[in-house]
């Protein structure tokens, strides 16, 4: 008799993200008339850069030739990409990084999720909390989280609160923790930290043997000084962190997937004799065995974000979706809603009205107002009474949602 | 401290694919001027069709457009895909498929890779043995196949020899088994089983509440009669069937990569109290997790191979292949070698000349005839002996090779 993962059986609902598409659709039946904004799911709307266009057009043309066609892809991606990251994404802030130390995937959902397969069931894993619900689900479904309780928790699981009482910068746990997963700029909340103050996780990581899988996914958006676009920039990150990475945000792949995840060869985990296992090797292991690289046309596109063309017009599509965040914050803020992030990350985190329910605010903009936001108790605990913004719609909706906030949502 | 998933240190070696990789390399730098021809890992060489380029090219543009440009995809595939996947590949043989058991991927080594996820770690898994890699390799980096012994065998698995001396034909298994692995036409075999063989494992798995996971990536190479090119020909399959297939072979697109998974609402895992658990849902949550969708660019070609045009260049290049591998099969037959598969499939089973060591063979093939192959030791104990080569090449190189066999290899 074949017997189900019961862990699988413990998530508590939907994804996120699925529970939000089922409720729209659902208020899509009843009110077909209704015009509905999306600022909910971090997708973008804009086109892809002009450079990754022609680069995929002559990728295309090359799949169709004898002479250029290409058939599987490395696992851990072409060296074209792989040396484009290296020297714009790191060696330009002074960051040395070895090309074995860079593997292209589909999605830093995907990586951030398959990770954990690296590690033992016994590992404690901490996350801030609100928190991108990819991190625990997927350790959720390989039973290291414990049980879900009733307050929104599960019982293994070590959360570390990012609220405005903390000004979201989260503090380092009492208790051991072995598997870090932090995410700045954040998603959800849109805030940053400065180098100093992710130094102290390297340190923790550094004195505990604990690996940081840090989730830069956002780095793009930042424009302020001081913070941190990579935790490589941090000094002995190189012994203790994983970095994601993708073209999603940065070049607007969300429906062209492309991501990669750099795992320096000094980050080690640990046999219960000690002896140190590189998790740059297990990775590659890992990716050899269950995944067969990404698109060669697809890696022609990425490696175009590089080019002096496409990095002029990742510049322009990220300051039209800044300039959104703006808009939001404002026309929010002149309403007297208390507004969080959207300068250094596409995201708004709001406070509630009169600290409403984070579902029940979901519904009543959307019914009002005909806006889909993110709820913030679906990032976790810590997120109640919180609901998230996104900067990437186009502006003309971008603005007419906050007109509709002043006009159509009964505060 | 971060302590490493055992599991993974239990892994014999390399990834087969990786460890053949390694070695040719090697051979090339020693012998720089050696022209070597690739018979090894199954990969294509003919260009995609025309049709599906065309379909890329429109994606492309559309992409660089706002008012087509698409974000996310759909975690489980878009409809424009899936139904004529359904109409295509199923209803055309009589069968009933719903959209909702359609889920695309980026590849059905990812899938096969994956679908085990959902199994609780307690499940006795069957494979036929010589199999391909994946299905085992995921296996026990979860857990589930004890210790690796000196004989090649992990002591959990229940291994089902397929030999010259069952003419490939795996037999039921005397103890109960939870997942069975099988893949017709074979992987590396290039056998087949009739419909009456087959229905024998789904009345086993009806009876035995086991789940089938079905690999039929190689379905398109079929032009024998009572050879079912989908397990769902057999009644009752619907109940303990889960069907993965590939574009990879179909259309050559294993450097695009698209592939997908069907799971019919019937098929039930249990949890131990026996409640039945619904797969095709646990799949949904698993992909919605853990996988962001196939690019929509890819999947715009994918459809096209169901186009009228599509059809008639994947028949043009699936018959270019079989036509390499009756060359492949007559010539080693010409000089004593005894040869399997190739009919159906596009991979020819040799067995080594006097029984020799097949990885013994495969350093004698690429010293003296500079040819790649597979040995049949990597894909399991029953495979020793034996030897894979695969029709893929270009048909000058497939003459070549089979030339070089009558003039270089020392027999």
């Amino acid at each position: 008799m074949a017997y189900v993962n019961e862990n699988h059986l413990k998530l508590p609902g939907n994804y996120l993200f699925a529970e939000i598409g089922k409720r729209v659709n659902l208020f899509k039946n009843d009110h077909p008339e209704a015009k509905i904004i999306k600022l909910g799911i971090g997708d973008v709307t804009r086109p892809l850069p002009a450079a990754c266009i022609d680069a995929m057009h002559r990728a295309v043309d090359e799949m169709g030739r004898e002479e250029t066609f290409r058939g599987y892809p490395e696992y851990e991606g072409y060296d074209f990409l792989i040396q484009k990251i290296i020297e714009y994404d790191y060696l330009k802030r002074g960051i040395h990084i070895e090309a074995d130390e860079v593997f292209v995937s589909d999605g830093a959902k995907s990586d951030t999720a398959n990770i954990q397969e690296l590690f033992g069931s016994d590992n404690i894993i901490a996350v801030t909390d609100p928190v991108y619900p990819v991190y625990v689900d997927s350790n959720a479904m390989a039973g290291r989280t414990g049980v879900y309780g009733a307050d929104g928790k599960w019982s293994k699981v070590v959360y570390l609160p990012c609220t405005a009482e903390n000004n979201f910068v989260p503090q380092l746990p009492d208790a051991k923790v072995d598997m870090i997963y932090l995410c700045f700029p954040n998603n959800p909340t849109g805030m940053t930290l400065t180098k100093a103050q992710l130094k102290k996780w390297v340190d923790y990581a550094k004195a505990n043997k604990s690996v940081i899988l840090f989730d830069s996914a956002y780095e793009a958006y930042i424009h302020e000084e001081d913070v941190p676009h990579s935790i490589f920039e941090v000094e002995g990150a190189r012994e203790v962190a994983v970095e994601f990475r993708s073209f999603s945000k940065t070049a607007g792949f969300t429906g062209t997937r492309c991501a990669y995840t750099v795992i320096p060869k000094e980050v080690k985990v640990f046999a219960p004799d000690g002896e140190a296992q590189s998790l740059n090797r297990l990775w590659y292991r890992r990716q050899a065995t269950k995944f067969n690289g990404v698109s060669y046309i697809v890696q022609r596109g990425a490696e175009a974000v590089y080019t002096e063309q496409g990095q002029k017009q990742i510049k322009a599509t990220i300051g039209y979706y800044m300039e959104n965040a703006r808009i939001i914050r404002d026309g929010l803020k002149s309403i007297g809603i208390q507004v969080f992030g959207g300068v250094n990350a596409p995201y708004i985190w709001l406070k509630t009205p009169d600290g409403m329910d984070s579902w029940a605010f979901f519904d009543k903009l959307l019914s009002e107002a005909n806006i889909v936001g993110t709820p913030g108790s679906g990032f976790g605990p810590s997120g109640r009474g919180y609901f998230r913004l996104t900067a990437f719609g186009g502006r003309e909706s971008t603005e007419e949602a906050v007109e509709r906030f002043k006009t159509r949502l009964k505060l």
